[in-house]
């Protein structure tokens, strides 16, 4: 990163006047907005401004728009490719005010809160009700964030991701018009699905600034496990297999020998065996848990599941999904001071195996440390390739490794993210994955920021 | 309708040459594509076309581009807002002879069809598989038709709608280029979502050529009930109490006393009380579905409910169910040569009971007979509002009557259509229910249809 000066004077000094101490042009504040956790150069932004409420962020887009200056929304910044990197600089708009919880429906199961609520956040005030929001991404993100890049986590196999969690938005669009793209209804036939098209679009069509999130009963019964494996491709075919009987698995994780040897280190009170683990979560009524649990281990154990460790006190769960959630940073305690170069590949249920074979031939080829976890459930799993930043031989081969396993993905009828979104890191592969399907992206970009202010460089290039 | 002459006499002399006799400038057959079951003016095609590919949707789309031609994307004429109906003439693309089931992918849970499979071909279909796919309208309709109005039906409260069902779309845009919108995996983060922007976009973005479908399991244990109640009220509550409650319903539909009443002459061997009704289902392992029948008793019973009759048999279910999809026929019955004025409310299920008084209180005030049925886990519910098409008077006082029902359910923060789709029918309510969302929509059509050539004067109008 250059320092780069502060550019845009006439619009920061605008902003300046009504926004006051809140909006910033401090070496730190723009420094913390430049990157997210992602091994991805970091840029600059002009200005970081904090808006309150949707009629600043309204104005603030107005403001921008007339000045033809660049926007980035921010959340909390953990995403892992590039997303809220201001690559043209301009103004990163931070959400970690418009942080209320706005209305919780207990009736309806759903919530209204403000993007920069986070995951956890809204958990916390859901407690007491006996309702909880499902979707966990390993980071505490921001729900505004978690909508934006269409997140998911280790629930989505049975509660879905954020494109199945987010009922409606509140959008302020490229030039400060605000709309709403659905009503609390839980379906609706009216017209185009705008919902559908805001989650996913990482801040290149508007910013969103409320989000009507659907809930979930807290189930009577949770028993959560650990078992492991003599080797990965047990664990995997008996998800697959479970999958297939239709048990309904509220959580299945998938951590491969390398990844569970970083956890030990991460955090040496976990002690479990350094072979392939499933970790699991079951939900239901007492009698319907009791029937998951035996019908699980009965498949598990024609693959030679062994050591099962069991959880149903609340703390002793909440230690075990805390590691899993750690799994990113654990994997950095197996060589201190790399960072990594993240994949996200997801494949139909019937490639995993296949897929996570090949990526694991792969990784021994290319000689590179590189953990393994997956939400197997939905076909999806992650290598986190560990690099020293500084070596550029060593990053030009993790980035060829990432490019194989990523097209191991294409080949078989999968994607390149499942989760973690385009940013600007997979661009290269949305016309691989995408075909002729990346030019009518490019139109909806066009038609809804012919000005190319919203996260330019991100998702598809316009020119 | 007018005896309008065909037009388009050149590029239909240019689609003969290579289509012969798949395509029809008869009358019969434009008579066919020129109306859906909707009470709404028909207007003729100048040719219906009957493609067997994609190649051929592709090149018939080029032509049509070429010659400055609108096209409406026909399925098998049963939507109910007008949506088939060549409103510019123009040629109907009916996808009858598209009905090939491609690949059913018993592992990974998924089917692809090409869009004139009917819901109930696939089915019969799958049923050795011990799949099935759950989304039921009324009427056997076309899965093509189906995404294109994000179509819902009784199975909606468990297993989702089309939004929940369709994984990945291949279609033909306006100038004839083809694109797949996803692949077969589970979730995505790449891009923009352009599967939920095409279904429900009724034809006005693109032409459908292939789907790829979520499938479940066929459920160990399946038991049907039905039962009364003293008033609506008593059986919207404990709809209301069951779904909060959390209870897995797979189906709970709504029947008031005057819709009773119709099916009862429809179809004599019903004999059921005519008193509300609630018909029910549910899908569970054996012990799943024995608890979930006690809960609902439990609940019911404090309403009032009586005269449970349980069909757990397949063929008392088969007709159970084909007596609920017969409803909009069967209510017809009441009143011999009239048409139905047709609603489709759906509120936050806390707003049900109130939206479902007051819209009672309407007919009454109106003097209309309108028969009441509700997918009411979802929140939705229709009326059939029996008008005699010759009568001026009565059909004004019906659409009156539509608009006030469909304004309580905006005041009540729902939405006008719950899964009958906009069409031409309910155009007027765009505004009202998305405000500037709408412009929003049309900068859409604009980016992917410029010429408006598909299906014009639906959804969203531009100039």
């Amino acid at each position: 990163m250059d320092g780069q000066a502060s550019g845009h004077a006439a619009l920061i000094a605008e902003l300046s006047d009504w926004l006051g101490e809140r909006i910033s042009t401090g070496a730190s504040v723009r420094d913390l907005h430049a990157r997210d956790e992602a091994y991805a150069a970091p840029h600059l932004p002009d200005a970081v401004v904090f808006p309150e409420s949707t009629e600043e962020v309204s104005r603030i887009m107005a403001a921008c728009h007339a000045h033809r200056c660049p926007v980035v929304p921010f959340g909390i910044g953990s995403s892992l490719e590039g997303h809220v990197v201001p690559l043209q600089g301009g103004i990163s708009i931070d959400t970690s005010r418009m942080n209320r919880i706005l209305e919780v429906h207990e009736q309806d199961l759903d919530a209204v809160v403000q993007p920069g609520v986070t995951r956890k956040a809204l958990n916390e005030e859901l407690r007491a009700t006996g309702l909880m929001f499902t979707v966990d991404p390993g980071a505490n993100a921001t729900l505004g964030g978690m909508a934006a890049t269409r997140a998911s986590g280790t629930n989505a196999v049975r509660y879905g991701t954020m494109r199945e969690n987010v009922l409606a938005l509140e959008v302020v669009l490229a030039d400060g018009r605000v709309i709403e793209t659905g009503t609390r209804a839980r379906k609706s036939s009216a017209g185009y699905d705008l919902t559908h098209l805001f989650v996913g679009s990482e801040g290149t069509l508007g910013v969103i600034t409320k989000l009507t999130l659907r809930l979930f009963g807290q189930p009577e019964r949770i028993s959560a496990a650990t078992c492991d494996f003599p080797d990965i491709g047990a664990a995997v075919e008996t998800v697959i297999l479970a999958i297939q009987s239709g048990l309904p698995l509220a959580r299945v994780e998938l951590l491969d020998e390398v990844q569970m040897r970083g956890m030990n280190l991460y955090n040496p009170d976990l002690g479990l065996p350094e072979r392939p683990h499933l970790f699991l979560e079951f939900h239901g009524t007492e009698a319907g848990v009791e029937e998951q649990v035996q019908s699980f281990r009965d498949i598990a154990e024609e693959f030679g599941a062994a050591n099962y460790a069991w959880a149903t006190k609340t703390e002793d769960r909440t230690k075990l999904w805390e590691a899993r959630h750690n799994a990113y940073y654990a994997a950095q305690s197996l060589r201190p001071g790399a960072r990594g170069v993240v994949t996200d590949s997801c494949v139909p249920i019937s490639a995993l195996a296949e897929a996570i074979r090949r990526t694991k031939e792969m990784i021994a080829e290319a000689g590179l440390v590189a953990p393994l976890v997956g939400h197997v459930g939905d076909g999806n799993f992650h290598l986190s390739i560990l690099v020293d930043p500084e070596d550029a031989d060593e990053v030009a081969r993790a980035k060829a490794l990432a490019s194989k396993v990523s097209h191991v993905a294409l080949d078989l009828g999968g994607t390149v993210t499942g989760e973690h979104g385009i940013g600007s890191g997979k661009m290269a592969y949305m016309r691989d994955e995408h075909g002729d399907a990346v030019d009518v992206m490019a139109d909806i970009k066009r038609a809804l920021d012919p000005l190319n202010l919203m996260n330019p460089g991100k998702v598809v290039e316009i020119d």
